[in-house]
């Protein structure tokens, strides 16, 4: 079954919300996401009585999710798959910034506090022209002897996750175990995302697309759109993953988060060793083994309160 | 006004919860927390009913929370100042335990996901003794020469915290703005904890006492024990914070969490010059150099998903 | 001039060493590495008296180096361009190894000390049989349903450098500003490495040559293999650069080395940002801006005593 | 026997250089150490040649080294016992000093090179009056309402250490398993410091008296002052130890340096679980035990290339 899906309501924090859809597995979702900045397609923020903004948010009223997809006969211990079939920037342009407190190489990290005492980074917003046709995206570069750039275009979910476990209610800026704003390239048209389900109905949220982005999102802003949005959401019963899991047509993949970024590259790596140990006939060692002479790692976000990195390993060396 | 309490649900998240109880700013609470495994003075785990567990919760049923406390008048960026007044262990025994894939040894960090291939260590669980009128706990040692050893107790919270900001709600074991799982030994008897107000009424909770414990809890675990307790609840209008402070006869502090414990260290120290600056007399910049000379540390936590250190200025240096 | 080269000693430090040979900008080094555990084309062990170990260096007898070359004219705050034209095993087999306490899984680090109480991963040897005609490299897997695997090589430089600075002697396991053991994938044929000249004459160094590797290297080890390799010498004066940096045919990428690897991510990226401001006619903020948007990052290692990360920009980004 | 020795050349790094004299086990060195800028009693920089600097040094030509003391007899594989029996401050005043990009509050962290864009914090100089009778110090505080403070002064050495091992040469600016810049308060008068032999006759070295400092020397600086310093020398055959130990009337220590601190954390914990198991008659895991509910943990800095942690163990839990 496929649903048109108007949201009137955006949520920043994934938990157990007021369901705004019920879905079936193999049901298809056609939909709309917000830009980071709570903006549409006619780059106008939307009105507040469709923010459930929370006391205290006004400085990270930021990644507005669509959803909750409440996805019927999910339970505990379950994992969705989520299609993603469709990811079109809907706005002729883009926006990304610099935000004082915020990205890798700001003094003061302020997604987890102030740690230094020195004056921020200063604040910028850099507009990106997007060519939907083309797929490029175009920055004027004034201050530089190359007055221009155009990069192509790839865009994918920044955030894309279930309710989180043990009852937590998790902001859309902080990536974890029930995915969340993973900030990886990987999640984009093609991909199957695969997400554990921690609470009956997973409750699935996307949003905060990125026409196109670098690795590790250094300056903390990808190129922030709207866009119109396709996916299509299977239920795996039985099948309890502690991390999200990607795949696409060259890789499977995990997607570790945590703070500091190395414990994020264990997660990801030590998940993705038992991923092939468990349902691809590898043992465990000669696993660890080829890993680590074919594997590669995707730094996704290194900016946000907890940084992710993607193990990736090519399925020409799976069987079958 | 003196409230005498008995609590009939706990709570395993920091959260918004339906409140326990309506207080108003000067009352006095006097009541009752459980050990970190759920069970009162008489050994026995409260019944299920009494535990407000999340789905998939199981591996980490523990630190159960007395309240929440709904302070009447108590608005966003206001601080509640909790004086703790009593802290009583209320059974004759307490206890750690090694939690496989847990504390700071661990191969594999639950906490926050495996992050390693290797066996856990041993599980394995130590009751000392508790003699409440010489203050001591014991143990005893049958694999060491030192047969037995005996320590002073010196009771304290665990966990205190408000519900936290941004509409998250978070596990009991994770310390954080809020709060929580601090495990500090610094919020004992005669302690004042001020804590921010993020949300509407505050919703103040705690639990999770330990009669003793190191610096850093290595092991993950301290001794652990149900405990009377009695605290009073002052609200300082308009004075918004960002992290915990406590205050004891001889020092000011600053909790601060986070992973890395650099940034714990630096959370807590940047709060705690910034204080010196705002409320103290002093230049931001020459505060930093007399805490770079006078200021202890003390690492609270480095075992929680976020650590915790506590920065320290001795009181005698503050004017007046 | 061209240098056929036969080492005779083998050194286990980056240092200002008595020099092996005296080269001239623009001389090229053909010459001869042996594997990380001292061993040549025969697979036996060199001879205890061509190794220059140090005194308690048992246990780290590994990464031999090919050197040092003196360059002529070499002064402190020059550059050394050195070109990879060659880098052939000459082994029909390299080796892998789970070297207890060693790798990113290992629950004890002995490359910074043992940070666990845990048993150590068990100890294994891989021998992947090279088939040097097509460039490919097979391992069997017997516990495995994949039964056998067989990868692509891309032979590199495991390490090359310079003497350090600050009068420092750097073990050939760290990797830092002089280059070293940077287990980087991007130091391979085509490739040219710049590196910093620290001391007068630079004393270039190279060896551990892997025929393939992984990113992060996981489990510690590559496909170690001695190999005839060959290498042009440039220099360019009064270049002071801080770190390494490299340039093959569609990136400039500097590779950063630092615990934790978010400093070596964050230096890496710095230096690549004022990199682009100095010499490609970059505003630094706007350079900021388009790395975050088209930049990639390679982790190189997170197994040596600093692990590096290689921030990478598309040339086709560059002017002229 | 005792030696009065007055150096005449001092070194800024750790290495197994020209012994400045040879001393016999139990014989007892008074000599001098400079400040940390090479400044002596007068105030004056001693002459270019009799500092040790190497090429490209000079922005940290910092922390002189008196020695190296070969130590007769001292084997790889055995450790010295270090009694600091005199540190007393020879000049009237002391310095501290906001070093940009130097400090845990820095954008930038020079000690391993740029992780930020920011502009550094200021610089600044504090001069700390010396009353070297009543044994504090006393500092002006003009813009702060405190219009000055006055401290007791603990000095102790910021440097003291061995040749390293691996034949490697450290700069003075760094600790590690040698000893070097741990910048921990407890080397102080009374205090015994056991360090490891990794190279024959020990090469022994000392310096960067403090005359005070708070934990973590967070702003990067201590009261940094030349010394009329007193330590008789032992060695104990046959006893090889990880990291430097020290011993004072209360406590047994380890001093762990890593960067990140969890692993400063980490290592010195383990170790001091290590010898309490080998030396003090406990089985590792009830030591375990014992040290996370009565040991205390010290940050002894936060701002050199690696961080110093010491764990703390009474010895009043200590048989015999």
């Amino acid at each position: 079954m496929r649903h048109e899906f108007t949201p009137t309501k955006f949520y920043y924090t994934f938990g157990p919300h007021q369901p705004a859809l019920r879905v079936r597995p193999s049901d298809t979702i056609v939909t709309q996401t917000l830009d980071s900045s709570s903006r549409g397609p006619d780059g106008q923020e939307v009105p507040q009585e469709m923010q459930h903004q929370s006391p205290g948010t006004t400085v990270y009223a930021a990644n507005p999710q669509t959803g909750p997809f409440y996805v019927e006969g999910a339970g505990v211990g379950d994992m969705l798959a989520v299609h993603i079939e469709e990811i079109t920037p809907n706005r002729s342009w883009a926006e990304s910034r610099f935000v004082p407190g915020f990205g890798v190489f700001a003094p003061e990290d302020r997604a987890c506090g102030p740690t230094g005492l020195s004056d921020p980074l200063p604040e910028r917003s850099f507009i990106w022209e997007l060519d939907l046709e083309r797929q490029v995206g175009r920055l004027e570069l004034p201050q530089s002897t190359l007055a221009q750039i155009e990069i192509s275009l790839h865009p994918f979910f920044g955030c894309i996750g279930t309710a989180p476990r043990f009852g937590e209610v998790i902001s859309s800026i902080t990536p974890a175990e029930h995915g969340g704003n993973m900030d990886c390239v990987d999640t984009g048209i093609g991909a199957t995302v695969y997400l554990p389900v921690f609470v009956e109905g997973a409750y699935l949220m996307f949003g905060d697309v990125h026409a196109a982005q670098g690795d590790g999102e250094s300056c903390g802003v990808g190129l922030e759109t709207p866009a119109r949005v396709q996916v299509t959401v299977d239920l795996i019963r039985g099948k309890a993953i502690h991390w999200p899991r990607i795949e696409d047509e060259t890789h499977i993949m995990v997607a570790g988060s945590a703070r500091p970024l190395i414990d994020a590259y264990r997660i990801a790596h030590v998940e993705l060793i038992r991923w092939l140990a468990a349902d691809y006939g590898f043992d465990q060692w000669e696993a660890m083994q080829v890993v680590s002479q074919v594997g590669t790692a995707r730094v996704g976000n290194v900016v946000d309160p907890k940084y992710t990195v993607v193990a990736k390993f090519p399925k020409a060396y799976l069987l079958g």
